[in-house]
């Protein structure tokens, strides 16, 4: 056999830190009507996931009087992946944070920055706790942390951040050359050769983050994180709750030609964070899949082959919604 | 940047070479109403992928008195990999066929070798071409080849696969250590201590490959290929429609507790060989996955959570269907 | 304009009414696993209806030693129909007995009288009262009395009763003749001319009555409660949901050749009635529908299309599951 | 027992007569993206059915240089209906043609006129053939007439016409006092108490005819002819399909408030006659149903729940489509 020591890399997205002013609000959308457990909860936060998640959380709800993204986080594939970043990542200068184990509770030590061009706050980890539901909520099926509730939802899916047009180019190539993600597709302007969106991965799927100019001009903004559910009939359910539940509507739904995936886009009433709850789709197995071209002449079915339509450019119900964190990150596990 | 040369990878399950007795039955089968493209026909072979594979093909149907599984081909993740391969075979003293490009159409070079302990025939290869569908079957969606039809089969799913209980231990302990196939689930006998069906990957998915020990002592058999569809809705309108057509149905529809995708066994009609239709389920994201263990006191549910049951052991409707073909392939590129 | 003045009419399946020895069970199952509402509720009696019906109740569950079923309901096409069929009945010498408004707790007045032939106690009714749901769980579409919830239960759907073999013919004919029912499909014994099974309907549902003969030769005997979900999705959901909750399953998921639609038989937990979870099937608009015969050598297709397989006979996993109360009816209604 | 002789009553809706200046292409529509079957066809003209019609057909296509509508159907209840209705509309003076049997064909004897205040030619009819499909396309259960295939269209749903804003009271109200129609909802404006919409059925359907005002002022158009298919996945595969073969989509998917159902509003590319594709709904069972009342207030949920939206007032994109016919009708049976 041949032996080899291949570098860090990155297996998925581990989760999402959220700040909500009104945490009790964002609790009755994540967790009463999508559905979500809440595995660990203070006064200040709480830890949810997925009923398919093994893992102790995707989603850390941190009350705050701001709205606020502190920090989205990458697993990596093993253990000294961690170690193996902060010296890549150091020998580039830039300034890395190490976050203690527990930090963010149930995790291990993690590394923080801020990612480079795009300014959003990264936090790379390998340990999770995988914790047992509670008995009453547990699955009896092993692949499942616990049964089916609410609107089902099953995991975290991919991350959709913003940053400055001028920045876009550096942002999604120091993302695709240091942490090994690959374009899938993408939206390229041909008058001035500027991509303006990219949709990236390090799993078959295709997109674990997309990065899209802000036509706002703004950097480090979180457009969406997105959340998995098992088919489309299970969005269209989501929507037809959601309605009734007077929560705020985006775009939705609608099938993107990008991804082939059913989309709906809401606003957790309690931050005004964008959800995307999101179904479907393919996958890339490919191994040499070329990434896939659009222009603004044909990204219109890119964007939404059918259904309540994506529009691009500067569409206020589609802005981006809120502010990610500075470097310095706020500490969301209790003492 | 650290710099490493990592082995040779599988990147994908590449399709499945099965010769019948009655190419035409098995057409109205595959291409009419399960609505795969022909990429490519003459009187003796024809060659098919689903709407949403870009590469030459997943399926070849090849003439035959007998129907028998002429390869299982695996897809490696760089062109370098299928010399890798060829040397680290060799130096197993495995008997190894190299195949010239274009022995199956489309197709690269490729090595042949018979899976050790399991006795099927295994091609490994990383070229395939991507041919444009013709213009009035091609989809504006440049992610699908060509616009969907019949009961929408989007591509290979995985390949069910049989030996002899004896061989089980040795032959899927070859796939994981030498080809990097992941343990996801398997179902283990407690007073032996022996495996005796495991679900691997590659991929996120729960499987690319399963082997199942053959109650009937036989080796090198076919259990079933899979194919993809969309989600749940469409695998029961692939039964609706199958069963009125008098397809021969094994088992199924219902959902596996393993993997949790939606199932449905059926005959192709012109060979025999069993097909299963396949939807749903979950992936395998988390690097530090704990392979799922399944007894036969608590199987059942892991072979069927709900629907029509799948039993273990000798049961004749599920028995394998053909056999591998031995070492020697068949030329199935027309000359 | 012609006028005229028609008979007494049947609109629809009312409800019913079982007994239950366990109702915190039962309302476990019906409401918070099932979605439905409870409407009014005392420490004996429990009112429920789904999220599609804007009458009162549906379905009444009372407390009591043994599970029984209280009463089969069914709705009057006008006020004066009550009345009418009262007088009807009588001039056949049948046994009425006259159920003054709020014996049912929100419905007017009713007759009782046990079906000829049959036994069961039938109860007809016109006037329900059409509360609003408390402002938490009212629907913004005012054709859903309250928010989707659970699993989702519509609505009620049909009821499935049985009757000994010998008084199938007399049963049979009398609800068609008397109630205006019409057959739309049905089992004969091509060797007796019996006809062993029918379903019939005052809608264009394929029925809103089936009747059974019941091999064990008992009369008057609950099959089974259906109700109505929005699609084969929802259905699997279901399926998923309730096995994971240990909910006992009869026989399903499977579709119907009989009228098309997806099934699932389970019990309530609470008191071991037999509920079918129903989605999809066809409705009857022709005119000149004429009654789908099916005999024992046909009607596998018929009883179970594809999915977990419904047989004939004395299978005890589908016994009927409860017998019908005498003409004398529990009063539901607090006092 | 009571025996009356009520008047002539509406079953439902037959069918549809369209012209198409390009029967080729419609017919590549209807029948080769839809599914549908065709019964008989000669040069000029071609009678389809759904798969879950037993009857002759309910959509006519008639080769012509003009897109317009020939007739709307409607079957009635009994034999005799037809010429109870004759008499009835003579008697108001309504000029009424006697069609013979076979007019269309595998149609009886019809009687044809324009509704009185809306001018759509109406036929009303009771016999109708139930040809058996050809055996290859036959399906096994008696109650399809054809195996599903294509997109899966079962049979006609609904039909949307409109009129002139000054005659929507006057036709509306015709329809229900004289051929038994209910209003299940409508629109209605507050300020001057008109009604600009009216949901109306003769089954438990919400509407098997629409009727709406018209802010163009014209009378007597089609807005659309709708088709049902068995659910939302079966709408979103229709969506997918008929987007990649170019088909002109007005709006949708999304899903009405009104009625509930998941609509997809397309054109048929050979005549332009506007197609929805229908799933799902709710039914009317209650016999004390009150019209869902809307105002232009409160009707953008009614119109759009979710989806793609759907905007009342002089949309481009939704006007109606085509003219109906004439008093004197199109011959379409071959002679």
């Amino acid at each position: 056999m041949t032996t080899y020591n291949p570098g860090p890399r990155i297996a998925q997205v581990g989760g999402i830190s959220l700040s909500t002013p009104d945490l009790e609000k964002s609790l009755g959308f994540f967790r009463d009507l999508l559905g979500m457990e809440v595995v660990f909860q203070t006064e200040e936060v709480a830890y949810l996931r997925g009923y398919m998640e093994l893992g102790h959380h995707s989603l850390v709800l941190r009350r705050s009087e701001e709205a606020i993204v502190d920090s989205y986080s990458l697993r990596v594939q093993r253990p000294e992946d961690v170690e193996l970043f902060y010296h890549q990542l150091q020998a580039q200068d830039i300034d890395v944070i190490e976050l203690p184990a527990g930090q963010e509770r149930g995790r291990g030590e993690a590394i923080r920055f801020l990612w480079p061009g795009a300014g959003h706050p990264l936090e790379l980890f390998y340990h999770l706790d995988k914790p047992e539901a509670p008995e009453e909520i547990r699955s009896k099926l092993p692949s499942n942390s616990s049964k089916r509730r609410g609107l089902g939802v099953r995991r975290i899916d991919h991350l959709n951040l913003q940053c400055a047009p001028g920045d876009m180019n550096q942002a999604e190539g120091w993302l695709r050359e240091n942490l090994g993600f690959k374009r899938r597709e993408f939206i390229r302007i041909p008058e001035n050769n500027l991509v303006v969106a990219s949709w990236m991965s390090v799993t078959p799927q295709v997109h674990d983050i997309a990065l899209v100019a802000n036509p706002f001009e703004k950097s480090a903004q979180l457009h969406h994180v997105a959340f998995n559910l098992e088919n489309f009939s299970d969005l269209l359910t989501a929507a037809d709750v959601l309605k009734d539940h007077d929560v705020q509507f985006d775009i939705g739904p609608g099938k993107h030609g990008i991804g082939q995936a059913l989309y709906l886009y809401v606003r957790d009433p309690g931050s005004g964070h964008r959800v995307e709850l999101y179904a479907g789709g393919y996958l890339v197995f490919d191994p040499d899949w070329e990434a896939i071209e659009w222009t603004p002449a044909t990204v219109r079915d890119g964007l939404t082959w059918f259904g309540d339509p994506l529009e691009m450019g500067p569409d206020n119900s589609m802005a981006p919604t809120t502010n990610s964190a500075p470097l310095r990150p706020r500490v969301v596990q209790p003492v």
